[in-house]
Parts: structure tokens; C-alpha cells; sequence
């Protein structure tokens, strides 16, 4: 079984390489009657598109979406949603040099080990040239967890290479900062900190890594499926499978290693949990507090500088990479973290319903006094 | 749909509760003719079993697992392979009190709300107690991947609250003192360290978190279903659903955030990689190199301090977890990390045959450089 | 892939042999909240069991079975299901005749070329025996089935080798008389015919065939999910996947062939439907008309007349199965059938509301006015 | 889950409604290497295509389909292959009048009942204008079970409703004569029958019903997933999925209720199985003999002549269905058949080798000597 499928009521599968003449993904599961154009998605894929400034790699995509099935007058239908982004960018160029070596750091070796052959134009189905697709999902994503439950999700980059970036709920945090910036940072004092750190780091060839937070707001009590689909399992899942993550953590996360079970756990008063250590989610269900989750990316292997390396027929070469490229993928990664992030809470919103519409909880929810 | 069953190609499904008569799962998928017998997950089982030292709780479960079906003459048949292991610890109590108030930091809240109600007997299904079964879920795992691929699992327990532990590969640390002490610490120098810390601990009536590391060695290039059923993004699932867990990290992992790309990115050579940040994975897809993945887990709210809460009718109440509760969570969770990670990785040995089972690799896999 | 689960959202997951120590189950995804016993179940675990008249087989098995989780003070929890079922009747004896030597019309010889060996005791997994965990677990569906939406689930014997008998709607067929006479026929008068060409066929020492009928009532219109888990699909993969099961057809089914367009449409009048050529099911979507199933049982290949067949090494030999037979799996299916059909009801159902539990209908569903 | 994917290990995903702007798919989990181009898609795509003799309906579509991805240098790479289709004969009408009323016999009011609304252009969703994508995926299963297994797929028209016609195997049927007809027919001198047969049907505006025959060859022992996944109710699930089939029959069918076991039991010797009533299936597990399937397709409800319905508001109008319609649908179902076949048995191929790519059968398969 392949794995270009993502959630179980709410599914999104998507095809498409970099260089290919598109790519685009079908929604299955869309609850009918929400009212969704391509407007609604073009948003977020705006965020995502590279050449926004000079921090992200100048390569154009219009990544115009097509929606081509599914909504009708207006609103969707319950049919699957057919999306659909051409490529535009192709640039013919002379692949012939990473066709026969693997770029230290990509997956050329690890698909060409998989699969006997790779697609090398641009990196094929390994480029994040795909993760359009999850954010245009992701937009439908949100459309319906708008509409449903009055959840919202959001994003913000809290960490870029050694800069500790403040987090959501602490000093110089704003949200209202966080689309007025290129790098979705929510310290507006921090900005021309970034833009030098970047502009020094574009200057030297090399690339860096990054930390994204995400967060979901307003989700009733209830979401997640033990034991194994446990809301945040599915969450690492999400997250984990966006290129370049390499860790992720739930609430207070690795932090909780030093903690002690008096700090740690939530206490609850009538008035609401008193902290959100949890992150939102006990027992694998959400609490109705705040999801709070955290992604690192790693710096891209997609670099100027040369690495060593092997061909095809295993002998030893050195690799450069030459092309447009971002030098921190973490920077364009927040709009793809939220629209994980939606699509997880989405599928388990459906999922919820089925084994438990009929369930009245014996409690209204209580509220979160966390920051 | 709930969330009982994990994998896609070998299949776990599991049931039961902290206090009911037995619980139990199935492993559909197993590949046939594998010599198997319950002794084969009795050892893991004993490992992961409490009541081993005086750092867990005192709570004595046989965890003696029987076989009903799957195995004939000594071999599995390929037909699902029934578990069961009966509860017999079931220590019959007053739960009145817990019956009606949620126990912070526990899921005791969430399943209310989800369900209309909950098995409040012991933490029911939300109890630890069903690690049992993918312990010996993962048992048959560990088997399977010995005999088809020769792969090799195992953890170790890294951090222990304050007190940062050898790594595997780092200097003090030795696979083989893992099962010499009862905190499947690598660091022998440091054990007597730890029996202090967790004396003092439970003295205390407090608890605290852990990290654990578990690694898989063996595998062949080729495992990893890009886009979204990743290697990594699989095993970050497997790891987060496992109770208590916050946070999982592959290879570099939240490290690779202050990282340059020519650092972090693994150069090869013809005689090998010459770094492991990848942790064995990249584009989703196994390289050959060891597989690495660590995991945060959180103090356990079980303790014996009160705490802050509201009972079934949202009133204030004060809770103060009685019984035998282990004061880190973490010391037990080894055996357990490793039964996921074996499960996710026989898992994707099996989908990656179901696509590619024809294909020859341009070349022979290549190893290890990395220490 | 293995296949011993059925359903998405109320997944039902079997394991065992004929002759191993017990079989059993899990039921994933039932709704909380429901009123279940073992009692409950019985009722259909004694209609399937053999040995309850002498038109089937001697064999004498209690099925006694146990709920071992996911019910709690009377109810479901929504945690998983487990079901356990020992075997009882396992008469010791001599199997190296069958061990090395394939039944004509069996499995023994599909089973050991897919897996490489089999558990010959008693035909292993191939065995019907199976089938009391798809009865139990069928159950517990119509227990949800009942309580969240008045839908009644029940089948008849409506043809045995050469005899047509008749039909839910026909005259001469009484509901009433269907659980009075051991072959679930419904009509009075056919019985002495039934038993008496019983007698003869047992005597001769052959088997014969049997066509099931299977309806449910009460339905909701909108239960189905095109275009590949049409209801109507979904309920041909349940009943096709009972043993013995040669066809499936849903309303008119293969009489449709000579129809024409004005005739097998179902009109339709502010009163009803007019006819139910549908079976209940248009487009894939249940109409709210009674569903209609139909299947063809082949005679059983257990006989004791010699059949002509080859050994392991390939060698020509003879076959004569002996031991305790039903002359007629047909008799005993209707109860199987059920369970299935429930299974794919209470799935649908819990489907349906996870994309569509928002929607109100623009019209009240309309009566049936077939007969 | 809504419910427009099929298959597990090759999986095809749709989306499209007739009067959209394309419909297009998803093929998941091809392996990788196999040599495809779109040419390969078009034969069948055409043969499906109405418009081609009288006897279907005139609505002209060029169906062309579009490979966007997962084929680089002319073979497969294991990618996603997306599949496109656009739709050009979208006649703009009046669609008003079927906007609020239900054609009886059609989908309107299921649909209507389970979505709150529907795409009333053409049918939507529920037009068969969807089989053209599972042709599409069709012709890649079928390719790839041509080279990894040299497994052919087979159908044709072997019922036109009273018309019975020559079945595969029986007198005055010949392979070579299908494709020669318009209506896939075997026995070349029934044509002018049945040409004469549609022209006097067209002329009375009414609609027939026909049986499809769908076989496949060169299968090994060993497919098939029990005791749910049997490959008989995969078959099943997959040809009760295409529009307007009410029946499925493997083997024997329904002839099986009125054999005796002597009959129906394929006897073997070392020169192979003496007959075939099995359909090459025993116990859910292919045989290695051919695989025969039977389906019943009713009469299209699409006709001229009025029928009795209600519309939005529940009152009672009366139906007539304009445009151009085929008054056989089982005329273009034989293509749609294969695919479906073809889809299920590539999808058990694969899941097969997932479990047991290991496993040396104890005997080299045996032959059919069946007709």
C-alpha cells in the first residue's frame, strides 16, 4: 500500500511531481453544504508560494487552484473535490547531472533504493512542491471546521536556527503580527533581527533550520480515537510527514522530561484548567483546551555548497546544488503546518460524529485559563 | 471510526480494560511459516511487566500471554494470531471516589466527554495496562523482522528527569548494560545516580518524565510510503500514541533546528554515510542506515499529592490518586517503544513487498560510517 | 494485507480455527451508551449452532460467548469489543488422512499454495466455524441497530436444491413460521416436504444447495457511500464473503435481466413507492424501502462419497471426507446472512453521519407501498 | 468515510460529475517500472465511449485521458499516477425541470435524501459517466497484471433480456468475435438478433436489462484475503459497485442452490481440475483455474415514456427522462466489468506478496481441464 492517502473520513490523496505537467488531489469525505470556492483556498496557497520576498526561493508558482467536482452553486455537495494546480515554472533545464548522482541529504538515494528509478527533474515527488496540494486540502480543511464547530487554526514560526522567537501566550507575542511579516514571526521587534540573520546566511550558500507552532482554537471536548489514533498521535503523524520535519511535540513536550507530575498535569477548577502542559489533548482526546503543537525542520540539503557524494554506479563524486532554493524551508512551512493541522482535526471531527452523535456529554466544557 | 487498530499491512488490533477480566488483541497479516511460540513474547512481556524493582509499582501482573490461534506445529499459518492475557491483579476496591471526579492530568475528563461516561475502574481503557498487548504485538514483530530481514530493535531510557543519560554511540554507553540495570540505562556509571533520584522521588509522593531512545538496525533501504505514511511519519505516530508521551524526535530532531545544512546533511561516500542526522530516513524513505528515534514522556499525574479538580457535576473537589503508581512511566516504557517501532517497521517491510516486491536497487545498499 | 476485519466506522476483527483452543473477535467503533449483554447475543449463536435438529450436523458446540471489554454497568463504553468463543466439541482423532491429501471443493488446496502449509484440524481457519464470531458480533450491530434507529434485520430459507419455497411478500410465507420449523422456512405447509427430501439426501450420503433471503426494515434513506461503497456493493462483499456463498442479488437481482425500464422502475407517489425492484437501493443509497438481499449457497464438498483429487507430492488419490456434516450449509446461513447484513447496516449508518450528521433532509422520507 | 476509493494496496481514487468540467482519478500503489503510456488506456476508454454504433446513446465524448503524473521516461515510477479526463460534450440545457423532481428508478432522491442537495446537471455524481475513470485505472491494473503475471481480462455480453446468449466455454462462443460487434457479443450469428432486437426497442422508447460475463485468465493460486477479503466478495463488491448491477454469480451462481455436492465439487487429478463450477475461487482463494463472473445489470430507468414521481416538495408530478440515453446500459458494461475485475485482482496481487512474498507453494499449480 502506497501512502499518498491522508485521514479516514475526511481524505485527502494527492498526486503530482515538481516538473510534472501538475499535481493535484481529491477530497473525499467533505460534509455537504458549506458554501467554498476557490477563493477560500487561494488564500493559504498565496502564504505558501516561494518568491513572496527575497528570504524564500525566487522560483514563481501562481499555484492557481482549479476546484473541478464537488461544489455546486456555491457549495459543496458531498461529491469528492477534485483540485487541481498546473505547473508553471517548469524550466527545461539539463537534469542530467543529479540523474546519475544522489544529492547528500535528499531522499535520491533512498527513492532510486525504493523504486529501481527516480523522477530527477526538480526532485520529483520528493520535491515540497506537493505541499500545495496539502494546503489547498487544508483550506477546504478549514472551511469546514469554520462552519461546523467555530474552530480555527494558526500558525507562527518560533524559532529560526539560534533565534528563540517568542511563542505564542508569551512577552511580544502578537498574532495580529504574525501575516505582517515574511516569516510569520508574531515579535515585531525580532523582524530586522531575521532579515539580517537571513540576508547573511543567503550571502554564505549555506541553509538553516527552523521551528513552527501551531495551534488550534475552539475544538469542542471529545476529538481523538484511542489508543492508536489518539488525536496527537495523529497530529505527530501529520506533522512528521511534511518534508523536512524531524520532531514534533504536544504541549509541554520534550520539556516534560524535566518536569515534575505537580507541575506538569492541569489542574481544573470550575472556572477552567489552570495551565495547558497537555497541550489540549489527555488520554489522546482533546480537552477543549488550546491544541498546541511544535514542528522542527531541518536546514535543506538544497545548497550550493558541495558535498561528497555517490553515482549511480556508486562511485564517488561531489554534488552542488544549483537552482532556486529556499535557504530555510521552515520559513514557507507554517501555512503546510496548519493545514495538517486541519486536516487531522477535521477527520477526527467526522469521526467523532460517527460512533458518537448521539452522545450528550454530562458536563458543558470548561474552559481554559491557561495564557 | 475508532482508533484500535494500528498498521496497515500487519495489523494490530487490541481491547480491553485496566480491571476487566482479560485483555486481549489480534495480529492479522503475520507473514506464515515463522517459528513462533508464547515464549517468544514472554521476554518483552517480563520487561515491561511492574513489579520488577523497587522503582515501579508494586502492582504484580503475571502478563502471561497465551496463543489461540495463527500457530500450528510450531510455525505461524499466516491466519490472524489471537492474544489473550488475562488481568488477575484485579485488587477489588471502593471507586466511588474516582467514579465522580476527574483525576487531573488524567484522561478521566476527556473520555467523559467524549463518551457520556467512562469505565472508571482502574483508568479502564485509558489505563496503561494495554501496552501489554503491543508488547506482545510487537513480540511477533520482532520476529518476523528477524527472520525476513535480519533487523534488530532496541531502546534504552536517555534522560531521566533532570539527569541526561549516555546516547547510544556516545561515550559510556553500552548496549550491553541495557538489561543490567531496571532502567534500561546504557550508562552503568550512572545507575546508582538513579536509584538515589528515585528514591528520593517517591518519598517525595511526586513524579517525573523521561526520555527514551530506541533505535532499529538492519533494515534495508526502500521502507517509507511518501507522501504521507513516511517511515518517520509512521513511527511518530506509534511513539505518540503510546500513553504519556509529548513529544518524538528522529535523528537530529529538534537539534537539527540550529543546524546549517552542511552540517546536518549526511555525506556519502562509496564506503558508506558519514553522519546519521537523518536518523535512518530520508524523503520518508529508510536509507539503510540505523533508524533513531526518541521520545518524551511526561510525569504521570497518578501521585500521591492533591490536586486541584471538579467532579461530574462541575463542582470544585480536591483529588489525591491512591493506589500503586509507577513514579516514572518512563522507566517502564522501553519494551514499549521498542514493540512500536518493530510494529511500524514490519509493517512497512510488508507494504514496501506489496508494491515493489519485483524490484532489483541499481545498486547494493551502503553502510554506516556513523558512530 | 490481511483481510479478517469488516467494516470502516464499526469494524468487526475475527480470529481462529476449527480445532484450536477458542475463536473470537473484536468489535471497534460501537457507539457508547447502549444496553449489552452476553445475553443478548446468545439468542443468535444458539439459531446458528449445529446440533439442533437432525437436518445438521451432529457436532455439539455450547458457543457460550463472553464479552470481555468495552461494556460497563449494562452498557457499551465505546471502547473496543472482545469476544471470546473456546471450542468445546474438539473430538481428538486421526487428521493425516486429510493432512497430506486435498478435499475436492474445499480450501485445503487454495490454502496451502497461498501460505505454503495450513492447519488441517478440521479445515482451520477455512472452516465455518468462524461464522459464530460474524453471529456474535452481528449481534451486538442489531442491539445499535435497534436502539439508534428501529431498524430490524431478518432472513429466511427461501429455496432448498429443487424446491422453491416462498418468498417474504408471497403468499403462503408467514414471518411468524420462519423460527418455528429448523430450516427458517416460511411457509407452514412447505415443512413436511423440507424434512422429508432431508431425510432422502442424508441417506444418499450427498449435499445440495440453498438460496437465503435477507431483509432489513426500517431504513433511513441516505445510507450508502458511492461510487465503490455503494450499499448495495458493500452488502454483496458481506454476504459473498460468507462460506459457501456462490451469488448475490439485491431486489429483482438477476430477473432484472428480462426487464424492461418500465416495468422494474420503482415509481413513486406522494404515498410511497409503488414497487421494489431496487431492493431498497438506488444509486448505491439506501431509499427507505425495505433492503432486499438474496444468496446462493453451493452443496457442501464434505460428503462422504469418494471424489477423485491429488495428495501433496502431486499423486493422484481419493478422497472421502468423513465426520459430522451439515448435508446442507444453507439451512444453518440464515442467521450468518443477518449478521452480515446488520454489520453492513450499523457501518453505514455510522459512516453516513460522520460526513452527513449536519443534514436535514428537504423531505420527510416516504412510505413503501410494495407488498 | 465517504466511499470513492477502491482497492488497498492498488488503490483508485474518483471524482467528477457528468456536467463538471473534468472528471479525473487517483491511481495509488502501481509498481514501479512498468511500461505505460496513455495510448495504453485508450482502447478501453474507446471501447467504453458512447456514441459508437446506434445502439448506444449519441452523446459524443472524445474521453481522452490525460497521465499528469507517476510515469517518467515511459514507465511507471511508483508514484501516484493522476488521471484526467475533460468533459466536452456538456450541452448547456434547462435542467430545471429535473432540478425538482425525482426520475423515478434514479438516484435524485437518494442522493437528495443523504446530502440535503444534489448536482442535478446530468446526474452528477451518480451519471455512469464516473466508469470512464475506472476504465482509465482499469487499463493500468491491466496492464500491470500482463507483465508481472501474464494474467489476461476477459468479458463479454451474454444475456440481452430474453435473449440468451452463447457463454464463454459453450457452443457458437468465440473469443475472436466479441470485439466485432457492437454489442461484445461471442456468438457471431446472434448480431442480427440482436440488432434487430435494439431497433425495435429504441423505437418503443422503452429500456432492457442484460447479463455481462467477466473472466480472467492465467491467474496463480493463492489470491485472496479470508475470511472478509475473500477475492469472490472483492469481485462481488467491485462489479455491484458499477451503475445499474443488481446481481453478481461466481462459478456455478445460482445454479449451485440446485446442484448436489457430487456436482458442484471440482474434482482434481495431476492433470489438473476436471471441471470449474468454483469460478476459480475455493474458500475466498484464487485456484489458479479461470476466474468467471456474472453480472446482471437492470434497465436503465432513463427513458421516454412517463412514470409517476414526486418532486422537492413532496407533491406528485409525472417524469419524463429527455436527452440521449442508452436504452441497454449492459451494452457498455462490458469494458467497465474488466476493469473492476482487473482493479480487484492487481490489488490482491499486491496485498499477496505483501504477506507472503516468501512463501515456495509445496506444488506446482495445476492445470483446468475445465471447457
Amino acid at each position: 500500500m502506497s501512502g499518498n492517502s491522508f485521514g479516514r473520513s475526511f481524505v485527502v490523496t494527492g498526486f503530482g511531481e515538481s516538473h510534472g505537467p501538475a499535481i493535484g488531489g481529491i477530497v473525499d469525505g467533505c460534509p455537504p453544504g458549506l458554501p467554498l470556492s476557490e477563493a477560500d483556498l487561494q488564500h493559504d496557497l498565496d502564504r505558501r508560494a516561494p518568491g513572496q520576498s527575497r528570504h524564500t526561493t525566487q522560483r514563481r508558482e501562481a499555484d492557481q487552484v482549479r476546484i473541478l467536482s464537488g461544489v455546486f452553486e456555491g457549495a459543496t455537495t458531498g461529491a469528492p473535490i477534485g483540485l487541481l494546480i498546473e505547473n508553471q515554472d517548469q524550466r527545461s533545464k539539463d537534469y542530467s547531472e543529479i540523474a546519475t548522482r544522489f544529492r547528500p541529504g535528499h531522499a535520491d538515494y533512498s527513492y532510486t533504493m525504493k523504486y529501481g528509478r527516480r523522477d530527477y527533474r526538480g526532485g520529483g515527488r520528493s520535491s515540497a512542491r506537493e505541499t500545495a496540494i496539502r494546503v489547498a486540502a487544508g483550506g477546504i480543511a478549514k472551511v469546514c471546521l469554520r462552519h461546523l464547530q467555530r474552530i480555527e487554526v494558526q500558525g507562527c514560526l518560533t524559532r529560526l536556527g539560534p533565534l528563540e522567537l517568542p511563542r505564542p501566550g508569551e512577552p511580544g507575542f502578537e498574532w495580529a503580527q504574525v501575516e505582517r511579516n515574511p516569516f510569520f514571526c508574531g515579535g515585531e521587534a525580532r523582524v530586522a533581527e531575521l532579515e539580517a540573520y537571513m540576508d547573511e546566511l543567503r550571502k554564505s550558500g549555506d541553509s538553516i533550520g527552523a521551528e513552527v507552532t501551531v495551534i488550534a482554537r475552539g475544538l469542542p471536548p471529545g476529538l481523538g480515537e484511542p489508543i492508536f489514533d489518539r488525536l496527537d498521535a495523529d497530529i505527530a503523524h501529520a506533522l512528521m510527514s511534511i518534508n523536512a520535519v524531524k520532531g514534533v511535540e504536544i504541549g509541554a513536550g520534550f520539556a516534560s522530561v524535566a518536569q515534575r507530575g505537580t507541575e506538569h498535569r492541569d489542574e481544573m477548577t470550575p472556572d477552567g484548567f489552570l495551565s495547558n502542559n497537555a497541550g489540549g489533548v489527555l488520554g489522546g482526546i482533546s480537552t477543549g483546551q488550546d491544541i498546541i503543537a511544535r514542528l522542527a525542520l531541518k536546514p535543506t540539503s538544497s545548497i550550493r555548497l558541495p558535498g561528497r557524494s555517490i553515482d549511480l554506479s556508486g562511485a564517488e563524486t561531489e554534488v552542488i546544488t544549483k537552482g532556486r532554493h529556499d535557504p530555510c524551508v521552515g520559513i514557507r512551512a507554517t501555512p503546510i503546518a496548519e493545514a495538517m493541522l486541519a486536516l487531522v482535526l477535521i477527520d477526527h471531527l467526522l469521526r467523532h460524529r460517527a460512533q458518537n452523535a448521539q452522545v450528550v456529554p454530562p458536563l458543558a466544557p470548561i474552559p481554559s485559563q491557561a495564557p
